[in-house]
């Protein structure tokens, strides 16, 4: 099949969260029939954790993941252990929302750090800790590489290959990637290194665009559809290796989504989707 | 020794070209004993090849690099033909003010393409045609790597891994890359590649930081100490190797470098490079 079941589709709340708070957003799934959410934690905490929990329930949405754990490098054994209480807390969240995974921003430079290669082995270290609850509690991790542009200050994975590395390291038990097509579209490996995850490591599968030009690092992202990735080629990828879970649209897009009717974005991506997902 | 060898210094004449010409730059140079140089194509074609030739020999300057050729991916088999002549011509212009090698920005993606695979195939395959023409003539071709935020309209080549990938397949002869860091840093097998590359490989290599905040993806490059490159650490491993050419400052800011007095940009790049290089 070419086009894609539209079951599949789950929203980020991410995209429209300058518009509506969580309830109007999950309404506004409900109301144009998207069956998947992926909630922010700030969303969460607003709306409250049993309110978010009962209302998915009650409109039989199903949580693709739960934004977000991760952040582990720190200055020092302080700052990591402030890390870890947060992110076993982001681990029940993620629990109470019966989120498919947590997925991890793993974090940066701590500090005024420059020691990548040390960061990295803080974020191992970290993950091998919090691992330590989330299998105990059966909740997956999922380690979302990002861009490299955001190396310094959000996330020192950047490579599917670095997060297989990591889970051959960790072990697979619980734990496996979100494949954002953002972040990692222009992978060289790309192909390679989901053949290497895996159906079991692929938690996650986020979808939007990379524009040209993109004028802002963070809030510049496009509608699928609208910039250079071949969405669909990356999806049939990924499904051919037996993934079955959600096409999670995520974009952050302060000049352009943020500023239209909510509604007409979740119209839009729902279009997008089939035609170019 | 700890510190750089400060007659490695050369300025990338984009550093300061939106304030001075390029015969400005050239007496910039002398004036602040900087003994490299890597001129731009526009700036030497507004000075005159010959007379950029000829000033650049009597200040008796190295040529750490010329920029820049590359852009091969075409839309189509005449777009590609138009840039195979550029090529040729730049390759001319690069033995003319005899410089170490000509830097290759390799292009993006052609058209409306979304085939960065086929693109990173055009590449290669416009690489293997110009180096017909450089080998002869005797002109280093060296390969950038550029950050993967350029992926899609500047470069399809973005890790070291891949410029060792192409020169294996096109072989050494004449073949090469230059690591900046700027587009490098990040990259976890920068170490393992960089060895893999050795010291016949690097042709260049070239330094500027990366701020955090980046403001723009273009033109907010951060002077050698200002951002959470370590410099330091990367050059050490380059000439470990046996690297002995030339450190090439390349900083584009709009709004910070940009707006300075040249030869106060000047004084703080040789200051810089001892410092933190």
């Amino acid at each position: 099949m070419q086009q894609p079941d539209p079951r599949r589709l789950s929203l980020n709340t991410a995209t429209v969260r300058k518009q509506w708070s969580l309830d109007k957003i999950i309404d506004g799934c409900a109301r144009h029939e998207i069956h998947g959410i992926s909630p922010w934690r700030d969303q969460v905490q607003a709306l409250g954790l049993e309110r978010t929990a009962q209302m998915i329930r009650s409109n039989e949405l199903t949580v693709s993941g739960y934004c977000r754990g991760g952040m582990f490098p720190g200055i020092d054994e302080a700052a990591r252990r402030t890390a870890d209480d947060d992110n076993r807390r982001a681990v029940d969240e993620a629990l109470a929302v019966n989120a498919a995974c947590l997925v991890l921003v793993v974090g940066g430079l701590p500090g005024d750090s420059k020691d990548i290669t040390g960061a990295r082995s803080q974020v191992r270290d970290g993950l091998g800790r919090l691992l330590e609850y989330s299998r105990n509690v059966g909740m997956p991790l999922a380690i979302e590489p990002l861009h490299p542009m955001y190396a310094a200050d959000r996330a020192c994975i950047n490579t599917l290959e670095q997060a297989n590395d990591v889970c051959d390291e960790l072990g697979d038990d619980g734990l496996g990637m979100a494949v954002d097509l953002y972040h990692t579209w222009w992978d060289p490996k790309f192909f390679q290194q989901i053949e290497r995850a895996g159906r079991k490591r692929i938690l996650g599968f986020h979808i939007c665009d990379w524009l040209v030009p993109t004028q802002h690092l963070l809030l510049d992202r496009g509608m699928m559809g609208d910039g250079v990735i071949d969405i669909r080629a990356a999806r049939q990828a990924v499904e051919a290796l037996g993934y079955q879970g959600a096409h999670e649209v995520e974009i952050f897009s302060e000049h352009n989504w943020w500023q239209r009717d909510p509604d007409s974005v979740l119209a839009t991506c729902k279009a997008r989707h089939l035609t170019h997902c």
